[in-house]
């Protein structure tokens, strides 16, 4: 019968064949103890040489780290062993004994095992951060279709850029010029007033010259954007969504926490709703924590946000920053013009920023004004006007990193390893 | 109770309010005909001037083409409408009156609907296009999360190409060049060795000067690679794969599907197995039906594969292609070195190839002798050569192209409207 290692629980006490590499290998004279992965999964194979062929003793002798082979066995229930099962080796078949595998078990430098990132996810702490990474993508799914959301892909190729060309990546489209998308944002509204409640999930670029644990130079973004919704109901939807990740990977990624340490009672504690401070507030907080490097109408570094974050057990908003170091488009609150209805998600344990939202401006006159204010002539961005001009509704919308998000949930110190070919101010390979 | 047009049908009998826009309208009198659109459908409102306020029938008499108010009303079962229910409008409250709205009920040119993309998605056809859309992606993830598929994102930005620069994409990455991937299938292949079997989705480049209706400029791909697998498995998963998807969206999308007056006993019939023909066999049935413009060696065209298509109701596989005219990773055939274990998917009814895929070579010996073939001396390649050193396993993989698939299952003939915002080579506007 052939099956993976994730399968193995179905198949206890039979006969199962698996193609596997060698993870790890440890021999006892008459015993080999052989630490199989497959991709799926771990476990360990034992091989008892007076219980098979010489043949296979053998060639289970000649197996390297990163071999390739095709293993039989029997399914054995062992409650010692992480995974709970252990294979009895009957056969084995080798595909091919791997020479000098680069990646050894012991100690190697970060910028060696970035040049060999190809190789570096096969180990079990790599592979365990992207399991839970793709936990993520796949509630995240799930949450959306499950809510009415319809996925919307915006462009990535975009003739110029709200936000300035500084930080853009630039190509010649045939005779024209076009920049990658460093959020599909806009676009999101025009599809919110299309189809009522969208989402995309795509990669993002920014080129800047950052060189910090939180950023990354292509990086993954999931963008919901909603008509006839206010701010407040933004935020309703927005700890709903990061409650529904957290707890789809405490329930479907026990292995993988487990294998990662992951203090699994700080992420059951994060349960809707989630605690909201204004900027306002978040300033007198830090004044209270003795911070002199900050004052009103500035925004928050890292830092900043860590400290804040330490007064909660679960991510915090901040909400109504200063209209002037927030984005053009963000609606002023009606009863103070110098705050804007937005929000910014701070995870716990110093992870940082993993959401920014607000409410859109939805009056095309004030609209026009900031496009005066921010000399935003280019013409590509007339269309962006126009969605105020026929049938204007409330609308709110909002942006979670990916990387972030998995860096937190997982416990992962750097975002380099949250994804899996990371780009970075210096690397570009593999 | 606040609701949308696609729960309607939760509250036959009770009054709702729903945020929407005016599609259209007609009037007799005393009676005024609203048809509705909340991004989530269409539903036809009746007021009746004799049951309402003055000023609620006068404000219904103000709204224009896609004006945005909030509606209440009371729902009816009515099996003359295409939703099933009608609403019986009891009060309104505008929102914004639209002026002068671009796409009226009349004709309008394609160049003139493409430059208002963001507010041709508002109409009924691109509405149902892009929700088939929708479920097709839905769908995707359901089947390789149900399969034990891995969601893995390539890299968009890379140090080089592995199949010429030609059709390219180039940016500067600061100090470096890089390019727009055309394809992750390089670095899938490594994702399969450490995660067994593995998928992407996620948007692709072409800088191709091409101008049919088949042909985006930036689309996206579902490339699955699949470790321990050979040529006849892919193939099972394909079949698999390309049924689930077009059952789903019978299933799923009737209403879109009857908006688009989509002929579904076609897809009725879209069922696993496939027929699959060689290369040499699809080379003999162009002859027999009068193409002299192809000889043995050389790829197929538009004009082939829709003549291929027509003699199968069912999507096509063609198999072992000419090695000359493939890929440089493909595995020839053991039997048969001049032609490769690969095969193009070619969609019913005239919708081309919508799949690519084959084995990979797994052997370092002839991976080598295929990169001095093909002068891939950069080195930003090196690591692919390394998968074949360290525990290298026999592996499969394909790629779906989106637009295409959505196209046919739609019923769309031209490609650019099965994207919310296509690029074309004359187009990056909105
Ligand atoms: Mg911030
Ligand atoms: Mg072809």
């Amino acid at each position: 019968m052939k099956t993976t290692i994730s399968e193995v629980s179905k198949h206890v006490g039979k006969e199962v064949k698996i193609g596997v590499w060698l993870a790890n290998k440890r021999s006892s004279g008459k015993i080999q103890f052989l630490q199989l992965r497959d991709g799926t999964g771990f476990i360990q194979g034992v091989i008892v040489k007076s219980e098979v062929s010489e043949e296979a003793w053998n060639q289970a002798k000649e197996l390297t780290q990163e071999s390739s082979f095709y293993v039989t066995g029997t399914v054995r229930e062992d409650h010692r062993s992480p995974s709970g099962y252990e294979l009895t080796v009957t056969d084995l078949s080798i595909i091919q004994i791997a020479q000098d595998y680069p990646i050894t078990p012991k100690e190697h430098g970060t910028e060696f095992l970035m040049d060999h990132r190809h190789l570096w996810l096969r180990s079990n702490r790599q592979h365990a951060i992207l399991r839970i990474r793709n936990e993520i993508i796949r509630a995240t799914y799930q949450f959306f279709n499950d809510n009415g959301f319809i996925k919307i892909d915006p462009p990535i190729l975009t003739g110029s850029s709200a936000e300035g060309t500084t930080d853009l990546f630039h190509t010649k489209y045939f005779d024209r010029d076009a920049y990658l998308s460093q959020s599909g944002q806009l676009y999101m509204e025009a599809a919110a007033m299309a189809f009522g409640k969208v989402f995309s999930f795509g990669p993002t670029f920014r080129a800047e010259k950052s060189k910090t644990r939180r950023h990354l130079i292509e990086f993954w973004m999931i963008e919901p954007e909603m008509a006839f919704t206010d701010h407040e109901e933004s935020l309703e939807i927005q700890e709903q969504y990061v409650t529904f990740i957290v707890q789809s990977v405490l329930k479907n990624c026990q292995l993988e926490l487990k294998a990662l340490d992951r203090d699994t009672s700080k992420l059951e504690k994060i349960q809707a709703p989630f605690p909201r401070i204004t900027y306002d507030e978040a300033i007198e907080l830090l004044k209270e924590k003795g911070f002199d490097d900050i004052e009103w109408g500035e925004d928050f570094g890292a830092p900043h946000e860590t400290a804040i974050a330490e007064s909660f057990d679960k991510p915090v908003f901040i909400t109504h920053y200063p209209t002037s170091i927030k984005a053009f488009y963000m609606k002023p609150d009606p009863n103070r013009e110098e705050v804007v209805l937005c929000a910014d998600l701070i995870a716990p344990e110093g992870y940082g920023e993993i959401i920014g939202g607000s409410q859109r401006i939805d009056d095309l006159e004030l609209l026009e004004k900031r496009y005066e204010e921010h000399k935003l002539t280019d013409p590509a961005y007339e269309w962006y006007l126009e969605l105020r001009k026929y049938g204007s509704v409330p609308h709110s919308g909002f942006g979670l990193g990916l990387e972030r998000t998995v860096a937190w949930i997982s416990g992962t110190e750097h975002v380099r390893e949250t994804i899996p070919f990371p780009r970075l101010l210096n690397r570009i390979y593999p």
